[in-house]
C-alpha cells in the first residue's frame, strides 16, 4: 500500500535530538550568572530547543496553532453535552478570534489555522482550510470509525501541515482541536494504548450529566471489546476508535519532529494524539512540549504515559488549542534566558558568581 | 508615634473586594460561549480583577516589577552561597536587563524598578531608586535586625512605591527582591508567623552546602528563641528577624491593595512578605495573585498560609521577581477572555451553546 509506505518513510525520517547541540546549550546554561538550576524548566527548555533545531540560540518569532476540526459518528449515541453542529460553528468562530483559543491567540499574536479534517457539514467559510477526509467518522459504537486507509491519509495530512509550517518559517507549533464527541474517541484510544478501562480515562468532556457519562463509559469499553484494536498498532487503534482530528494531530506531532519544529501539546485530546505519535515513532517525543494541566480526566494518564509534566496549573479544560498561547510565552521566556542573560565570563566580580559591572559605575563596598 | 499612626491609617484604608463588580464579572463569564468553568483560573482571575478595580473589563497595559534590594547583617554568619557584594552587583545588572528577571521583563516589555532599601555599599548607579533605610540590617544572630521605627519606615516606603505606580498608570504590579541572606530572614519571619521551626521552612537559598545549611537552621531557631518576636505583631517580627527588603515588599502589597492595583507574588521571599501584609490587614489579600511554584523550601508553607495556588510549575527558585513576567501574561490572558470572547447572547445557534455565525456565511448541517 502506497500511503502505508509513505507513512513508514516519514517515521524513519524523524531523527533523535541533536546531542551535540544540547551539550553546547547545557554548557552555556552553566555559564549564565545565576545559582545553578535556579531557572528550572526555563533552562531545560532552552537545552531541549537546541536538541530540536541544532542551534544553541533559538527565537520564537512566528507561532502557529493548528486546530484540527472533525465530527465523530459516535455523537449519535448522545455522549456529548453539545450538538454536533457546534463543531462547525466553533470552527468558524475560531477563525474569527471569538472562542477561548481564538481570543488568546489573537491577543498574543499567534497564528491560528483551522483545518477541516471531516466536519459533517457543507459550508462556505474560506478561512477554514479544507482537508476533509469524509463528512465525519462512522459510529464507533457500531463499526470502526474509519478505514485504515483513511486513518493513514489523515496522519499524512497532519505531517503535510507541519511541512507547510516549516516552509512558512514557523518557529513553534501548537496542536488543538474542535470536534464534538472527541473526548469519547480520545478516551477510547488512550484506554487501548495504556491498557486501561474507560473508568480510568473518561471524563465529562464539555459537561455531560450522570446518565450520559455512564453511557459514554459503556460505549468506550463496548467498542474496544467489539473492535479489538491492536495496542501495538496505533494506526489500527486510531482507525477503529479514533477520529480524523486525532489522526491529523498525530501527524502534526510527527511532522514537527521530522521538520525540527518545537510543538506544544494542548489538553487531553492533544496529549492522546502526542502519545499516538510517540508510539508510532519514539523519536517524535524530542520535539514535544507540554502546556497546561487539563482538568479533563485521562489527561494525567496521557501525560504520565508520555513522561511530560505540564507547566501551567490553571484548571483549564477547554481544548481548541487554548493552552498553546501561554505555553508559547514560556518557551519565549526560555529563549530570552538563553540568548540575553549575562554569563560568568562577562562577570567583573572575581567571586565567580556575578555579572558585568561597567567601568563608568563606581562600586565601593562599605566595610 | 507618628509613623505608627500613618501605617494604621493606611491599613484602615484598604477596603475589601468590590462584591458588586465581581457579581457583574461572574455574570459575564457565565455568558461566554464555552462549557461553564472550562477556562478555570482564567475565569476566576477576570472576576477577581473586577473585585480589585470595580470594573468588569480590565486591561494590563502597563506592568511594573518593583525589586526591593537590601543587605542583611546575618550574612556575617556564612548562611549564603554568595558574598554580600552580590546584592549590589545584581541590583545593577537588574537595571540593565542582564539577570534572569531583568531579561524576562525586558523581553515582555515589563518595567523593572530596582529600589535600594538598604544595600550595604556606596555606589553611583542612577537607575537604582535610593530609598535606603540604612546600610544593611544588624546581624539577627546577635541582635534585632532593625528598630521598630525602621521597619515601619520601610513598610511606608513600599506603600509609597505602590502609590507612585498608581500615579504612573501602572495596571499590574509584581514584587521581587535582591538581597544576599534574605532566604534566612524570610524563613525566620515565616517560622514565627506560622508557628513552625526552621526545619519546616528553611531551604538552601542560592545553593549552600550541608554545613552552612545546618548552621542556617540553627541561626534561625536561635534568633527566634532569643528575640521572641510576637507572632501577632508582624511589625515586631519583621523588625527583629526580617530585612528592609521584606518590609518594603510588605508595604508594596499593602499599597497595591489600598490603591486597587493587582499585584503578583514572586517566589518564597515575596510570598512571606505577602503573608506579612495579610497578617497586618486581611483585606490586602484581595489584590494578590500567585505566579510560580518556587522550588525553595518554605514556599509551600507560605502559600498555604496565604491560601493561594501557584499557576506556573517550572521548578524556578531564582527570585528577583523572575516569576512576574509570565504571571503578567496569565493575567493578560484572563483579561482577553473577559473582554474579547463571544457571549451566548451574541450566538446565532439556538441550542444556547454557541456563538456568532454571521449572515454572509451559509451553514447547512449535513444530517
Amino acid at each position: 500500500m502506497n500511503e502505508e509506505a509513505a507513512l513508514r518513510a516519514h517515521l524513519a525520517a524523524v531523527r533523535p535530538a541533536d546531542r551535540e547541540a544540547m551539550a553546547r546549550a547545557q554548557a552555556r546554561q552553566a555559564q549564565l550568572a545565576k545559582p545553578p538550576g535556579s531557572l528550572g524548566e526555563l533552562e531545560q527548555i532552552g537545552i531541549r530547543l537546541a536538541g530540536i533545531t541544532g542551534k544553541t540560540n533559538n527565537h520564537i518569532d512566528r507561532t502557529r496553532i493548528y486546530v484540527l476540526a472533525a465530527d465523530n459518528g459516535v455523537c449519535a449515541e448522545g455522549v456529548s453535552s453539545a450538538p454536533q453542529s457546534v463543531t462547525l460553528a466553533q470552527s468558524v468562530n475560531l477563525t474569527r478570534g471569538l472562542t477561548g483559543a481564538g481570543v488568546l491567540a489573537k491577543h498574543f499574536g499567534d497564528e491560528l489555522t483551522v483545518v477541516d479534517m471531516g466536519i459533517a457539514a457543507e459550508y462556505d467559510c474560506p478561512a477554514i482550510v479544507n482537508r476533509r477526509i469524509a463528512y465525519g467518522t462512522k459510529n464507533l459504537a457500531k463499526e470502526p470509525a474509519m478505514t485504515r486507509g483513511q486513518a493513514i491519509k489523515a496522519i499524512l495530512t497532519g505531517i503535510d501541515l507541519a511541512g507547510q509550517a516549516k516552509k512558512d518559517g514557523v518557529s513553534c507549533l501548537g496542536v488543538g482541536e474542535m470536534g464534538i464527541g472527541n473526548t469519547t474517541t480520545s478516551a477510547s484510544v488512550l484506554a487501548v494504548l495504556t491498557g486501561k478501562t474507560a473508568l480510568d480515562v473518561t471524563g465529562r468532556g464539555g459537561g455531560i450529566e450522570d446518565a450520559a457519562f455512564a453511557r459514554k463509559k459503556e460505549i468506550i469499553d463496548g467498542a474496544i471489546a467489539r473492535l479489538s484494536p491492536d495496542p501495538a498498532d496505533p494506526v489500527d487503534v486510531l482507525s477503529k476508535v479514533g477520529g480524523f482530528d486525532l489522526c491529523a494531530m498525530t501527524g502534526v506531532f510527527l511532522g514537527a519532529a521530522e521538520y525540527r519544529i518545537p510543538v506544544v501539546i494542548d489538553g487531553f485530546i492533544s496529549a492522546v494524539a502526542a502519545l499516538c505519535a510517540v508510539r508510532l515513532c519514539e523519536n517524535a517525543k524530542m520535539a514535544m512540549f507540554p502546556s497546561h494541566d487539563s482538568y479533563e480526566r485521562g489527561y494525567r494518564v496521557a501525560v504520565e504515559a508520555l513522561g511530560v509534566r505540564p507547566w501551567l496549573n490553571l484548571g483549564m479544560r477547554l481544548g481548541e488549542g487554548s493552552g498553546c498561547p501561554l505555553a508559547f510565552r514560556v518557551i519565549e521566556a526560555a529563549c530570552a534566558v538563553m540568548n540575553e542573560m549575562a554569563t560568568f565570563c562577562e562577570a567583573s566580580i572575581d567571586d565567580g558568581y556575578l555579572a558585568p559591572i561597567r567601568k563608568n559605575d563606581s562600586f565601593t563596598v562599605r566595610e
